[in-house]
């Protein structure tokens, strides 16, 4: 592979999914690009890594200036083990995506997609994760397509601030009302759980549920994602509360 | 269950692991406690959350003032099936831990154990997650008793601010220098693989790695754990970068 950028890519809902075969063919217009992506559906695997068991990748295609793995590891696995392993240099961008299903408030922290990108962060690459409203597993992603252009060709070109990343979500529509910087919205999920008899005794729990917030500015991610609008959400692996840091230590401890 | 506090605990480590049952104890000083957590070791979950397979819940033991079950889900499930099925009302503290290993620095963003305490967090309950620098499965806790009882009425008496939770870090050591209240240090996991050949053809890797950073101020956790301090990460789980989202706004976007 040459002079051209060097792109990272990976997801949680497998290398075969939709989102990311059309997200390899956008990028491969600014730079080479090696995918590596979990071997099948890994999503809501937020940043969980893989100690317990050894991981297996294989190489599942190839063509001029794309490669495409099959690892057996989360999101995060999948790029700690292609920076190590696969690709000849340190890439230049990571990219989650793109995810089938919304990736905006708190659900950063339970999202694959975010782990792939959190992960990028960590390694010091410019990283940018690209989620869709829609679960469908069939998406029409064109309307997508000029807007994933616009911010790698920026994000390419300015970079980003060590230790941020973007979480881009688009709504499912096909007309924009425009690209909006947000903050992450806040809320909670509810009615999380339905019980199910299983055939042999017992109850079995399936996790389900609805969020809740409070939140009505177009500022939060989730509500400019409900009025139509493209959201990026600038994201940052420091969780430090900094206020709270300050009022300890006034704190008895 | 009465008029104490109703405090839910779980961990990463499973019901069965010494740190979880040392806290147990201590908890039931302060309230009655509700013990939910993995049937086994779910290390390095993150925020994982399990939408694919229902999960079972079985209480294990019960005395007065405490129960204790197991669940086939992650840290982060365990929490929100005990607050939608098995707690009798609303917690007044989530605790994770004390969990074997460290989770200061980036770790926070893997640690199944600070799932629990980003999960509690995000049901706008004062949540707390205990975690030792040593990962035996045996260890003298004994030192931590009185520093844990002093973080828990501290935040049972205080609060904490709605979004933020405590990242509570032991240095291996019997003496500590210290209760410091710190940021999260940042860094990067290096070397993270090991290939070994699998006896029927091909390699499988093994995640391992150590951990690099430049940080050197005693205000970074990972550096203050170094030097024998007991560390208190206060972290938010809003992980908005708002001077990023500020600047974007100049963006060609």
């Amino acid at each position: 592979m040459g002079k051209r950028p060097l792109i990272l890519v990976s997801n949680d809902d497998g290398y075969k999914a939709q989102g990311i075969n059309v997200l390899i063919d956008i990028l491969a217009e600014f730079g080479d690009v090696i995918a590596v992506a979990p071997h099948t559906g890994r999503s809501g695997k937020g940043c969980a890594i893989t100690s317990e068991t050894p991981l297996k990748v294989t190489k599942v295609s190839e063509r001029p200036g794309v490669e495409i793995y099959s690892c057996t590891g989360t999101p995060c696995d999948c790029v700690k083990l292609a920076c190590h392993a696969i690709t000849p240099r340190r890439p230049d961008l990571v990219v989650g995506g793109i995810n089938h299903g919304d990736n905006s408030a708190v659900n950063a922290h339970y999202s694959g997609t975010m782990g792939v990108v959190f992960e990028g962060c960590m390694k010091d690459i410019p990283s940018i994760a690209f989620s869709h409203c829609s679960h469908s597993s069939e998406i029409d992603f064109t309307p997508t397509y000029p807007i994933i252009r616009n911010i790698v060709a920026e994000v390419l070109k300015r970079g980003l601030p060590k230790g941020s990343c973007l979480n881009v979500n688009f709504p499912n529509v096909t007309e924009y009302a425009g690209v909006r910087i947000c903050r992450q919205a806040m809320g909670s999920w509810i009615n999380e759980w339905e019980a199910h008899e299983h055939p042999r005794g017992g109850k079995w729990w399936w996790l389900t549920g609805e969020f809740q917030t409070n939140e009505t500015d177009c500022d939060a991610d989730r509500i400019a994602l409900e009025h139509n609008f493209v959201t990026i959400t600038p994201t940052k692996i420091d969780v430090t509360d900094y206020t709270l840091m300050e009022d300890m230590k006034n704190w008895n401890l």
